[in-house]
Order: structure tokens, then sequence, then C-alpha cells
């Protein structure tokens, strides 16, 4: 929750004649009309970057993974420039010291609109909530809960969306409130199969001597950009990185697991429904350098 | 699409110290804030049902659903009586002649909103698009798709939202999508271990003999108010309905097929596939007029 006093801004491109251009808009004012793709179908994409120091961290990773969500949903958005112009626009507004999450957020445009419409697109930046930032810090405990697929299913179903960032979030968001509900800090999703899968807004990492491993993408699941950018540097220090498939007792019986997303950044894994999971200070610490977030 | 000069009305169900309260609203003018629940996460609910001659068609059905669906999204929505002065709100604007989709759209208020934040809540009544009513005339072509789940496991993991009717639908826009990619009106999703579900948005109902059946909702999906509708009639008319579990085959087997839903209302499935379904012209027409919508 934030306090009414937090700096929050919002940013909307929109196609002026025919190039695509920054307006900032009040982010207590509506924007959006009550027939956008977004609030009526949850039809569209999203990423969230974390922002500080007058920085955002690896926005070309980001707007990478928002091309292919697009490219699955089949909505062509404004080119790579634009969304840098409006990443930019709300990091010179933010003050250097607070943790801030930038949102953009994409809909394939307004029902009943023309078929040749521009799709609506925005970008907020808001305080990281301080839950996050302690989490980071302290680690978390999770539990499993099926994501209900088997896991190769999405590879072979389009239509079914798999590693695709879009809004419709509804079962993430229902997984959140069920470990809330049995007070845990987070999920780990697995497939119908028994496969470890990812977290509801998060990826899976484990250490197994010096391999770091993560679970794969073929089974319909995000491309954590966490995750790539630790591994792209994990060989330099010493971990061997690997994309793998896994179940939960596997994860159990690693030296090490952590979540990792692009907000909270890296958290170690305390606990997998209620059992203990190996902890290695060390190799956290040098995760959270690699994350590119502040340290605890 | 909407010509420019088609009728649109939108109106807002709000909080004024402790009732909840008709506002009408341009429906051009943005509603929602960026940091809306209904477009950031798809987390919310609605309700679409037909409206012709100042008449919303089984509302009592489409609000006792609506509470199924806020119950398993927990959110605590206005009461009855605010959602029925928001109907008949919009109906009283509406012109007798056309058809009308009168939707309901509320989702879970603001993200950063105080965790008692009243939920948005917003209806909208637009005409039917013309498509809809042709296909209830012509009758349609219809494609099987997976869904990805097997059939009992969404009865047992009540996060994944089964029988839930919320704004989460990009992965049901994305099955129109393919249908329309090959050439077919809409789809019949499949559970991964081969039972007949449901479409994206409308219910499967066949003929075998005196049964008229329709696939159950322990799978997950949706209970039809148009197929309710329709069995709550059937015996006075000759027909058993059952409620099953079924195969495809089963159904390409049976003495004729339908899709129904609040707006096309009842389509006769005349192919599945590709493959060729038996016609029932006096059962169809039946089954129209069972539904209540305008007969074509």
């Amino acid at each position: 929750m934030t306090a009414a006093a937090d700096p929050r801004f919002l940013s909307v491109l929109r196609r002026d004649s025919e190039s695509w251009a920054v307006h900032r808009h009040d982010p207590d004012a509506p924007l959006l009309t009550a027939f956008d793709y977004a609030a009526t179908r949850g039809d569209g994409a999203f990423e969230a970057m974390h922002v500080v120091n007058g920085t955002a961290n690896k926005p070309g990773r980001h707007l990478e993974r928002m091309a292919r969500s697009l490219h699955n949903l089949e909505i062509v958005g404004p080119p790579y420039a634009a969304w840098r112009a409006l990443v930019d626009d709300l990091i010179t507004q933010w003050p250097d010291d607070i943790e801030g999450v930038l949102k953009l957020v994409i809909s394939r445009g307004q029902e009943g609109g023309p078929a040749d419409q521009d799709p609506t697109v925005y970008g907020t930046l808001v305080p990281l909530e301080q839950l996050l930032i302690d989490q980071r810090r302290d680690g978390i405990d999770i539990i499993t809960l099926t994501f209900g697929y088997p896991a190769e299913v999405r590879e072979q179903a389009p239509w079914l969306l798999g590693s695709t960032k879009y809004l419709s979030y509804a079962v993430n968001m229902a997984a959140k409130r069920e470990a809330a509900h049995r007070g845990a800090d987070d999920v780990l999703f697995t497939s119908h199969d028994g496969e470890a899968l990812e977290g509801p807004n998060a990826t899976i990492l484990w250490l197994e001597g010096d391999a770091l491993k993560t679970t794969s993408s073929h089974t319909g699941i995000l491309r954590g950009t966490t995750q790539e950018e630790i591994f792209s540097q994990a060989m330099r220090h010493g971990l061997r990185p690997i994309v793998t498939h896994a179940t939960v007792a596997e994860i159990l019986a690693a030296d090490a697991a952590w979540m990792s997303s692009s907000t909270r950044g890296v958290a170690a894994v305390k606990t997998i429904d209620g059992q203990q999971v190996k902890q290695d200070a060390e190799k956290t610490r040098l995760l959270q350098q690699l994350s590119g977030l502040p340290l605890p």
C-alpha cells in the first residue's frame, strides 16, 4: 500500500500523426475507457522493472520479452525507441534514493474500435512495496500449488499463451492469496505431472554443488529477466548455469534455493511446504549482486 | 465493429456515503485509472446479458453467477439491489428495436489502494454485433482446441478459478483468433484427457434421442445461463435434460448439436473440425424459443 505522499507517475504513449510521443498524465485521473481491452478481457501484455538512482535495471531484457509477448498476442506495439522514451520520461522524474517499480502496460485497444486501431500504451512508476524489500533481506517461505497443466501442453498449444506476460493474471493473484491464507510468502507452481515451474511472478533457482539451475521455459513458463541476467554472469563466478526439468523433491534436496524477480530481486527460499531448505548466505549475496538490485 | 452513430451507454456504481448509487458516464470519456486491477491484472469478474424491447434476458441468473464469481475471487461486490438498479438504468435508455449487449464489470479496485477499498463497478450497453445475429440464423462451424487442463484439476484447485467468469480472458480471445485463422466461427475447448468442455464464451449442447445433454461444470467450466434456462423448461417440451461427461466423438455422433450463449443465443453446430454434424431445424427453433432471444 502506498501512502498518499509517495511519488507516483504516469506517462502515456500515443501516436500523434505518424510518430509515437510521450504524454504525461495525472496518475489520479482516469486514463482508460470502460471498453479498453485491458479492463474487459485482460487482453494485453506488461513488464515491471526496478528503478533506483536514476536507472532502470536491464530495460533491454524487459523490452525484448515484451516484444515476444506482443508477438504471441498478435498485437503490434510501438517501436523500441518509443518504449525507451516512455521509460526514460518516467525515470527522470523519480527521486534517486527510493526503490521504484516501473510498469509498462499495453492492450489491444478499445472493444468496438476499428480493426487498425492503435494499442493502448502506458507506463507507471511507483515505490516498491517495503514488504518485498524485507523479503529480499529475510528470505521467503513458499508453498507449492498445481498450475493444472501437464508440463508439455502449452508448447503444443500457442492459444494457451505460454511464455507470454499477459494482463490476465487473475489466477496468479488467486495463488498469491492462497499462499497468504496459508501463512506463506509466495508460491511455486507445479505442473500436473509434478514438475517445478515458476512463481506467480518469480523464477525458481537452486544450487547443486557448482551447478546453478532453473526450470525450462519449454513448459510455457516465462523466461525470467533476472534469472537470465544472473545466468549470463554465472560462469565468471564459478557457477555452471543449467536450464533443466526438476521435481520439487530435487529442489528440496538442493544446497540452496532462491526465487528471483525483477522487483523483489533474489530472495532465499527458507522453506517449501514447511520443509527446510539449506541456506547459503554467501551465494545469496553473490546472486543479489549479479541481479543488479540494491543489496539488503 | 460499432458504427459511430450506434447507441452506446455507460453507467457506474459508486458508494456515496453509505449506499451504492448509479452515475451516468460519457462512454467516450476515460473511466478507469491506470492502476485499476481490471486493467493491470484482469482481476475481477463480468457478465454479459441480452437486451431488447426494454427487457434484459434472465438478469437474475446472470447476477447469481456474478455472485459466485465474486465469492471465488474473494471480492465483496455491491448488493443485489444496486446491481439491479445499474441494469435498469441502462435498459431505460436503450431503443426497443435493437438487440443490445449489457455488460457488467467489477474489479478489485486500485493497485496501492486501501485494504478496505470499494471495488470498481460499471455497466455498458452496446449493440450486439451483426455477425452474432447472423450466426444464430445460419449456424456455426467450430474447431476443437485443448484447454490444457485435465478435466478434474480445477475442482481440486480453487486458485485456478474454475467456474469463475473473470476478466482474465486473454486465452479465450487467443482461442477465438485461432478459430478465425482456421476459417472457423468458434471453438470447443477439450480437456487434456479428451473431454468436451465449453467454448470461449458459449456452452455446448447436443441431442441423443430425447436426451438434451450438456457438459458438467465439475470440470471447472462455467455454468451457462442460457443452457440453465433451456434445461429448466426442457421437460415440458419432451426433452430429458442431462448434465454429463462426453468426448467430441460422442457429440459428433449426436442427432444435433448447438452452442448457446447469452448474446448470440442458440446456434446450430454445422461442423466440428470439418466433420458434419446432423441438423434438426425443428429442435433448433425450439431451443431458440426457450432461450428467450429473438428468433432469426
